[in-house]
Parts: C-alpha cells; structure tokens; sequence
C-alpha cells in the first residue's frame, strides 16, 4: 500500500489506529484453546470486531516464534486472513529485524515477498547497509525504530554527540538519505510526550508508528498534538490494551468496544486538521 | 553450557572456530533438493564434516525464515542434532532480537526453553529492558551487538559522545551493568582490526563473537594479536567461506577442509596463550 492510498484510508476510517494483535496462548480466553489453531481463531475474531475503526494491524512476530512451526503458521493464516477479507487494512509485521547486507535482503525477501505484509520494523544500529535492502519494494515499507517506548530508550538512543545531536536525531537525519516518506516510517513511543517535536523538526512528513497507548501509558492527545502533520502522518498503536479487554467469551465484542472509542477520539483529532 | 566449559571446549579441540549455518536453498548442492528437507540435509552433512574443528555453529535465522514453517523446522531439526549428536559444541541462534521487556521475553523464552539453544545474539538499541530478559537463563548467553562487521557499522556505532566515547564503547560499558563475563558476549567484526583494542579496554575478559572472517575479509592474524586473551576469548565465525567451499557432491569435504584449515590456524594462535 502507497502512502497516498494509506491516507485516504485514514480519512476514509476517520481512523489512524493500527491493532497490535500481541497474541499469546496464555492470555486468550481459555475456550479458545480447543480450536485447531487457537492463535488464528483468536486474531479472526479480533479482526472482525475491530476492522471498522483501525486502518492497520500489527502482528508483533515474537508472539508467533514463541510457538515454534505452529506460531508461524498462525502468523501465515492472519496474513492471509487479512489480505483476503480486508484488503484496505495496512499490514505491519513487528519483528525488529536488522543484519548485514546479504542477510537483510534474505528477511526482505520473506516478509515482503513471501509474506507480502505492507511494512515491517527494522532496527537502525547495523547502519545503511543493514536498512536498505528493505527499501527496495514498490508500495513496501520500512518502520525504522527512532525514540522507542520503553524505559530503556534513554540509554542509547537519547545519548548526544559532541554537536549535540541525539542517537534518535542522528538516525531520522542520517536514515533520510536511504528512505524518503513514500517508503520509511519511524518507532516513536507514545510515551514520549514533547520529543515527537524534535522528530517533527527533522522528520516533518514521515509517517510515525506510535505504539505505547494503553498498558505503555501514552497519551493519544500528546501525541497528536506534538505529532500530527496535514496527512495526519500518525499510526497510533494499541496492543494489549485492546485485544485484552476482556478474557470471557465477549473478548472480541469487548475489543471492538475499545477500538471503537480510540477511533471517536482519532475521529475529533483529524477533524482539527481537516478544518484548517 | 557456561563459560568454564566453553573454554575447556576450546582448548581440547584446538579450536574457536564457530560454523555459521547460512543455508542457501539457492546456493546448496541442487541434488540435495530431492531430499525431504534440504535444508537440514545440508547442514547434517556440514556438520558431520565439520565437527571435529569447531567449538561452535550459528544458524542464522533469516536463511531459516525465509522458507517459512519449513525453514522453521529445519531450524529446529538441526538444534535437535546438533544436542543429540554433537552435545559439547556451543549453539548460537543468530537472530539479533531486541524489543521491549514483554516482547523480549517471549523471545527469550523461545530460544532459551523451546528451542534450548546457548546463546541468541541481541541488539542494543532499545536499552536496558530489551536485553535483560534474556539474561535470567543458567547457562545461557547473550551475544550483544558491539562493533559489526559491515560498513554501516560506521553509521552509527562509532558516533561519539561529547565525552569522546562511541556509542559501541557506552554499549560495551552500559551492558556491563546488566550482565557479566559469564552469560553476555559482543559482537565485534573481523573486519574491525586495532579497534580490537578499544574493545579490550573496556571488555577485558569478554568473550567475542567475531563474523567477518572468509568472504567479508577479515583476518584472523589480526584478530587474534588485538583481540586473544589468556582464556581464549574469541569465537570466531566463517559462514559462507565454509559451507559454499564447493557447490559439487563433495560439499561437504571441502567444509571440512575448510574448517580444518581455519583450525590449524587457530591451534597456533592458542599455542602463544598456553605457552604463556
């Protein structure tokens, strides 16, 4: 998917909400597990309640391998699922992959060829050789991690050079040269408040996948404030805080409810930049 | 296995060499293709071949993802060989995971209990609670990118700090805080030469995982007069140069010509510590 098709389904959707489907056997309801692949069922049911107020989902691979050969075939299936029964819907698989240039360009090959998912995140530390091989695919995009969410971003990532620059502002500067806004995205966390206006000053059209609403802590109205462009340029993610709003047998029902509200919220923010 | 056994390993086999299983549907011998799983077909007999001159394999995942659920259980049915057939020799999932705390631990779940291998390399940039979920595991190491071995590891990794250190030295100190000599390792590219010596500054007793050597050019001379401590300290890895010596049906004893030649080598180098 383009980014001007990726916007018009944001307005379209009144929506910029991206579904992270996080799905662990122990945390889904328990009926689930008597499915053939209790996993898929799971994700099915989430999908079809919430894909009338998300534009996106994000399958977090570490939740797949940790199932061997069956996690990976459950992956397969919500692909696929996706890309059958809701074509419009933005596929990013999270799987934070990053290796030397012929090793990357095999994890290109897998999730965009054979997986054929329209994004997938990509640790920057190995440098350009490391990014670029991803970058090579028309409508495909690279979500390079920037300022993360977690505690931990401040021990590299916030750490300045002697012209003041941070590791983040180094990465979103330096990475401008491989990747351009029709095919890079950048991680800043939720949780990070004002910095989204120093990625704003060195990134001002890129697209942000934001995760960190919900069990993280994030703001949605920070991050819109200090983060929205004209295009919206905002994929705010919400994982847990979705998907497991309920354990009962209403735990689709009730995700749905919760997609539904983060969307009347999105909804009033992208009225604000509709009007200008 | 821990670190006294992995030196005892060293020195018994005159050896630190490590075999990276980067296997290549397209690049293994195509009679193998008949086979039921080529993939493990290949490294069986890479194995076979290469056991005596070796202390350690590292499959790389992204060779073993790219054939999906198939390539998966190649992945897993050459782990199972190597711990049923080859139980002395050190395994290393390379996989450069790294993700918030959550997410890092299904990982570490997955490759330390699923799949029981020694050791998963990891990426810093997400900081403290991306890489300490796997250091809870008895036995089990974390194998942290430091300095790599490709070219855009000057992108970032040498940026310094207004103090003067480079971020792979913060990463090389800060980790420190978290993990030790007996369950954390680096990864410092062959292709580093005297920056060697910037690592043992501040990784004295560290092992390092060291790729680069054979197609990426590094040399093993070099490595050995920076990097060698009285323990050894060094794994050094070759992939391609090893398992692609011959694409013909003898494959697999020219690997092991391969490997026993990089042994030798490495005999004498182990000398010069011993004699010391």
């Amino acid at each position: 998917m383009n980014r001007q098709q990726l916007i018009q389904q944001i307005f379209a959707r009144k929506s910029f909400l991206c579904v992270g489907l996080d799905t662990d056997l122990k945390k889904i309801p328990q009926h689930l597990l008597k499915e053939e692949d209790p996993i898929f069922a799971f994700n099915r049911a989430i999908i079809e309640a919430t894909a009338p107020y998300c534009v996106a989902y994000k399958p977090n691979l570490a939740f797949y391998e940790a199932f061997g050969v069956k996690g990976l075939a459950a992956f397969e299936a919500t692909v696929n699922y996706l890309k059958t029964n809701h074509p419009s819907h933005f596929i990013i698989a999270d799987a934070k992959r990053g290796d030397i240039g012929n090793t990357s360009a095999m994890y290109a090959r897998t999730f965009f060829e054979e997986y054929d998912v329209d994004a997938l995140t990509v640790a920057p530390y190995m440098g350009e050789d490391s990014v670029t091989p991803f970058l090579g695919y028309e409508g495909k995009w690279v979500v390079l991690l920037a300022l993360t969410s977690n505690k931990g971003s401040a021990d590299f990532q916030l750490t300045a050079d002697a012209a003041g620059e941070r590791l983040f502002e180094k990465v979103l500067r330096t990475s401008q040269l491989w990747g351009d806004a029709e095919n890079m995205m950048y991680v800043v966390g939720a949780t990070q408040g004002r910095m989204f206006e120093a990625v704003r000053r060195l990134a001002p059209r890129h697209f942000l996948l934001v995760p960190g609403v919900g069990a993280q802590g994030g703001s949605l109205q920070e991050v819109c404030k200090y983060g929205m462009t004209e295009d919206c340029g905002l994929l705010v993610n919400s994982s847990r805080g979705i998907i497991y709003a309920s354990s009962s047998d209403d735990f689709a029902e009730q995700a749905g409810l919760k997609a539904k509200a983060l969307q009347a919220e999105m909804a009033v923010e992208l009225e604000r930049i509709e009007k200008k």
